[in-house]
């Protein structure tokens, strides 16, 4: 499929031969408070989440956080077995992509190096695993020096550090116990399941000031310093283990890099992590939890790219994102899109998410941008990813009770029911109108970007008025499943007939709807704009919330396939801005083809699939996906982690790089995708009443199998095409295309025809 | 002296030799709003002041912001000339440091490079010049490859980002036109004197990424990319010039890498910076100030290195603070003491000074810590630093009208007078006062890092109440000299009594004073304390205020070299905490050794050397003084610049590196000691009245010569040890020691006779 490695071990690994690809390809390894972020080398930050405003780091240097270095004692030749900054030959050199570890493996000389890296299910350390082979024919003596850069200066004061050897720990303990900080986590340490012969705690002694890390000082020399140090910048941690390795023979050697708060703290840590078997433990528990939820819904398709995306690295990726965030940041919107394909793996998860996110509600009704860190930005959106997401939660669960959860307002002493938060974001929503009474833009909607358009809150954000519709929609249909809310479910329909009217006058254009009206009055995404002329969003929004008849939304669509398509993709926007304007915000001061700016933006792209199938275009649904995969033939070298999505790929009109995706991994693609192909495409949606199965099968598809888990029975579909629809459930006939719901623990044959 | 190089050109420069010093050491070059923080190798930062709280780099790497790249045609063999990463053997590798340049030369295989660095008199430039000579037999084929690393994203979104060749420039134009940002520095520059043969704009192409500055990808290729970059990273500026060199010829190539508005500010400014002679104007003009300066000041004693450091380098190193504070904050206690020392050399710009950091002082008279960036910190002992400083700038200049010149407060509608500005710093300490009379200790007083033992607003500051006492008596100097102002004078003078004895009462054991009492009502460095029992600072201020007849303060100073002496120095105090104390603050959680925990803090060494030259003890003085110097014979690896004070040595407590300077350049002891050299032990000090010439000799000084401009007027001092004082000036014996004020412009001749 490309040069980049292969897929192997029932594809829940992969297998990096190519250590040079065009850009570093990441990996995540985390529990609900500490994570890894890691490279195909092993290199990159850890860190604990501490609070919305803080992390605290275990590893914080993309360069050299983590090498192994190998000496022959015999010869003084020398090399780090999981970079190799030396340039040597290797025989062997790849990394091992896991579910829950990394692994690089190497081979020099005969010496062969296992690198391993997991996290543990609870805790903040990293756990490392280095297993060294002789395959040579005579016994070797090798030193196998472990080296970290930790983060030892929690605050900018150097005077604060100090790091030695501790005879109580025998290892390393890093100290920057510091005056008036927010946090315990003071301490890291450095331990070895065996006591090292020799050690380094600062570069200044390691690598050297002048040499690097190539060519380390200490590594001419027969032992490492043995010296500690103090007000440092450049703390490491290194441990010499000499070993007389006999012909065929491996030795392994655990270390624990972690955080603590003193060194007795460091000292029982570390006692735990170094326990027999917590290395392979923690490894097992994330597979076991990775298996289960990969048996909830398995698809066995002729695409088998598809397959690997939907049983397995999909869910890893949603996995990331539900615990994570964008890593970096948690936003409302981003959590609760994720939350909403979270709920078919983890009800209860998704409904302690919920929580989470509405807790981050303003008591007028208007969602926090993002929540940690806490960004203030007026964004306006945030109501409109509430419904869907708790109606995905009844229709996979059934529970109605999380209707009646008591939660508290942002920042104030109010708290109500999470149905009335669900209404007071859309009261907020419907009451913000402006002129052409469409929703107020504010700071800025779904495009985090536009964030100038609307600030006076004149502008009206014609996306977020369809957006409203749809959202609209999904509270009456919470209505109708709990019952006795004709009122306001008429209430609401009225006023959404309005709101869909106004849309249609003053953002309807034929064959394309704009994005809105800018403070200015100006149209934005318009055929009387001078560029970025045309949406993606509005289109297929439009599609999504109904806005026209099957013919006026296949005219819209068509539109999207006319002006928006590249080799890649759907633009977001085109043409790009290439003028900056202050009317539309940083979106128009982006690069054309980067972000919002007439990037292929995944999460865009993935909004346009549903919208195909919605209109029943399989073909061009399944083709749309293709293009933003990673093995798309016309973009085989975009830069993406096979196993991921991305979150973006450079537009046509970036010059240097189109199609090049900048990162992957946390993005809300992930999810979307995910529901394209199984809720979309696939058609298996939980409702409340049991699970549809209707699907928009490509024509390339035949003889599909899906397993699926609703409400802990299990479905095995098969599907036929016959030319006309009919669902049969262990045999009997289905009027209608929902199955119905069983028994736990029950498994039940379903077939559909189409 | 040392391995690291020595003085030449008048000791106006210094060569390092040993390019590989035990730290990088540093040279400054800078105008009012630009500076280029320069290693040996002249990597380093460079950025703009743009306000309190913001700054825009040009440069922002500190691994490879420039090489000079030299490459081979013939041969294709490459290197960089100025850190030399590729561990060629070159023939010539060093390092001068000019005073405005800084200069790197080497010499591999016949071809000599010389890289110039230069900054203009005004505006946000980098002025490079790149010579290289061949001093082969015969005609090279050289590709010289200048390249930088410049700081283009100005803020997080790297999607504001691009960078290409301009035509237009042709030149290398880096671009981040952000949406709402502070200022309009949005581009940065890279031009040549002459045309590029090709270019490279990013280390996607240049470096490669997976490849070492020793072997970047890009020189393994006849050219380089000629291709842009947006959205990165890693953007570089690399321009290869061929050049085709005789032997014996030197072909010159002018670099300059500034920051600009847009592509046509930069057009304009590059013409300007690569003009004609400009380069060598720049350094010219840095050159004429700095000898202008020297000239005010010229001592001839038998210690060379204290002549050069009196002469040249202090003099430097007070310039820098001048206007940089400490670089990277301007602080109201520094700044107003470097204003203090700069009084003598430049009386128009110390009056400036002292209205800037008056304008930040609060309106109950307190000064801010910080002004830039802005520190609202609690400390308490910003006033009692503005006396001494307007007292300096009255007797150096006769310039009375200061005291009138109208300032604001900070963040306040009130505003007056400089006087009154001082009136009521004064008042602010009298009229807080603790249980014992008093001053209080607030958030800090000098001792920043004891800043927990007062903020509850109980504890008392003994050293701040001395340097208050202090700070009432210059005031009242100052109240003498302008007459009328008896009824003030006796009112201060009782306060001043008052005061002096709650300390007397309160932190006088003896043979020491504490530094306090805390808010837990604690001796703090005291007999009773349990650790950090004697502080330096306490005695030192003693004596510069009077706290007590001479046998008294002799018995404290003595305490001083019994508790505090180390090989070299004096440190801040002992034994240092090493067991955290919350009621003392961040001090007691620094290592033992680092920074006010016992340090030697040169600042506080300085105050102890004017005070041995208050009691007459000039030997002690000046070995005090040796003691902190570059050539101290017993702590000649201590890292320090030779051409410059470090504000520390690592105590004799911190285990692994005792003795060591971590950084130099920055700190007030630049200031104080040149005031110790020059006020305190020659003893030549501007008087309101005259100039002063009062020495405290020490032994080993005979035949001293110094010459002193002051109010214009030149005086040419020539020292007699002949066991009793007699000031002779143009041939007439002087009553006292005060010579008299002549016409700006003449030249006299003095004889001090001690």
């Amino acid at each position: 499929m490309s040069n980049l490695g292969f897929f192997y071990n029932d594809k829940k690994e992969y297998t990096i031969t190519n250590m040079r690809p065009r850009r570093p390809l990441k990996n995540f390894l985390w529990n609900e408070q500490f994570i890894m972020i890691l490279d195909h080398f092993g290199f990159g930050e850890s860190f604990r989440y501490i609070n919305p405003e803080e992390r605290r780091f275990v590893v914080n240097d993309g360069e050299a956080g983590r090498l192994i270095y190998i000496k022959d004692r015999e010869t003084g030749e020398f090399y780090d077995a999981n970079r190799n900054y030396a340039n040597k030959s290797f025989d062997k050199y790849e990394c091992n992509v896991g579910i829950g570890y990394q692994q690089i493996v190497s081979e020099y000389k005969g010496i062969e190096t296992k690198f391993t890296l997991a996290a543990p299910t609870e805790g903040f350390a990293e756990l490392w695993k280095i297993e060294v082979k002789n395959n040579s024919d005579t016994t070797r003596k090798i030193d196998l020096i472990p080296y970290c850069r930790p983060s030892v200066n929690v605050t900018s004061h150097l005077a604060y550090g100090h790091a030695d050897y501790e005879k109580k720990l025998d290892g390393l303990y890093f100290s920057h116990d510091a005056y008036n900080i927010s946090h315990n986590c003071v301490g890291v340490y450095m331990k070895a399941s065996m006591s090292p012969a020799s050690y380094d705690i600062t570069d200044i002694n390691f690598k050297g000031i002048y040499n690097s890390w190539a060519e380390p000082q200490a590594l001419y020399n027969e032992s490492l310093s043995n010296k500690g140090s103090s007000f440092d910048s450049t703390y490491c941690g290194a441990m010499q283990f000499a070993l007389d390795i006999l012909s065929g023979e491996q030795k392994t050697i655990y270390v624990v890099l972690g955080m603590c708060t003193d060194l007795d703290d460091a000292v029982n840590l570390s006692d735990m992590y170094l326990s027999d078997g917590f290395f392979e433990q923690s490894i097992a528990a994330v597979k076991n939890d990775a298996d289960a939820m990969d048996n909830l819904f398995v698809l066995e398709s002729p695409d088998e790219y598809i397959n690997i995306m939907t049983n397995i690295w999909l869910k890893r990726q949603i996995s990331l994102g539900k615990t994570w965030g964008r890593v970096y940041n948690k936003g409302f919107r981003d959590i609760m899109q994720d939350t909403a394909g979270l709920a078919a793996f983890d009800g209860k998860m998704a409904r302690e998410k919920i929580k989470v996110c509405l807790a981050t509600q303003r008591p007028n009704g208007n969602p926090m941008r993002s929540f940690a860190p806490i960004d203030r930005d007026p964004y306006y959106d945030g109501a409109v990813w509430t419904p869907e997401t708790v109606l995905a939660y009844i229709n996979e669960t059934g529970d109605l009770t999380v209707l009646d959860d008591d939660v508290p307002y942002f920042e104030s002493d109010e708290h109500d029911s999470v149905f009335e938060h669900m209404y007071r974001g859309l009261r907020f929503l419907l009451d913000n109108r402006g002129e052409h009474n469409m929703v107020l833009w504010g700071g800025g909607d779904w495009n985090d970007s536009i964030n100038n358009a609307g600030n006076q809150l004149k502008g009206e954000s014609a996306w977020l008025s369809i957006a409203t519709v749809k959202a609209i929609k999904e509270f009456c249909r919470i209505c109708e499943i709990i019952g006795g809310k004709d009122e306001l479910i008429n209430k609401l329909t009225k006023e959404r007939e309005i709101l869909k009217s106004a849309v249609l006058e003053h953002a309807f254009e034929g064959d394309q709807f704009t994005y809105g009206i800018n403070d200015w009055g100006e149209k934005v995404g318009s055929h009387e704009s001078y560029q970025a002329k045309t949406y993606l969003n509005s289109q297929t929004w439009a599609v999504l919330a109904e806005m026209l008849d099957n013919d006026g939304l296949n005219k819209i669509m068509q539109t999207v396939e006319d002006k928006l398509k590249c080799d890649f993709g759907y633009v977001q926007c085109a043409p790009a801005y290439s003028e900056k304007d202050l009317h539309i915000g940083r979106m128009a001061y982006f690069i054309p083809g980067g972000y919002e700016n007439g990037s292929v933006y995944n999460h865009g792209v993935a909004f346009k699939i549903a919208a195909d199938c919605m209109l029943g275009k399989a073909d061009t649904a399944y083709e749309s996906l293709k293009m933003i995969c990673y093995d798309n033939p016309k973009n085989l070298n975009s830069g993406v982690e096979p196993y991921v999505v991305t979150n973006m790929f450079f537009g046509p009109q970036e010059k240097y790089r189109p199609g090049f995706s900048f990162y992957a991994w946390f993005t809300g693609a992930a999810g979307w995708v995910y529901r394209d192909i199984t809720e979309f495409i696939l058609g298996v949606k939980g409702e409340y009443t049991g699970l549809k199965i209707n699907p928009c099968m490509p024509s390339a598809w035949n003889n599909i199998f899906v397993s699926r888990v609703y409400r802990g029975a299990t479905y095995n579909i098969t599907y036929k095409r016959t030319g006309s629809y009919k669902l049969t459930v262990d045999g009997k006939v289905i009027s209608g295309n929902i199955a119905p719901i069983f028994p736990e623990g029950s498994n039940h044959t379903v077939v559909c025809e189409f």
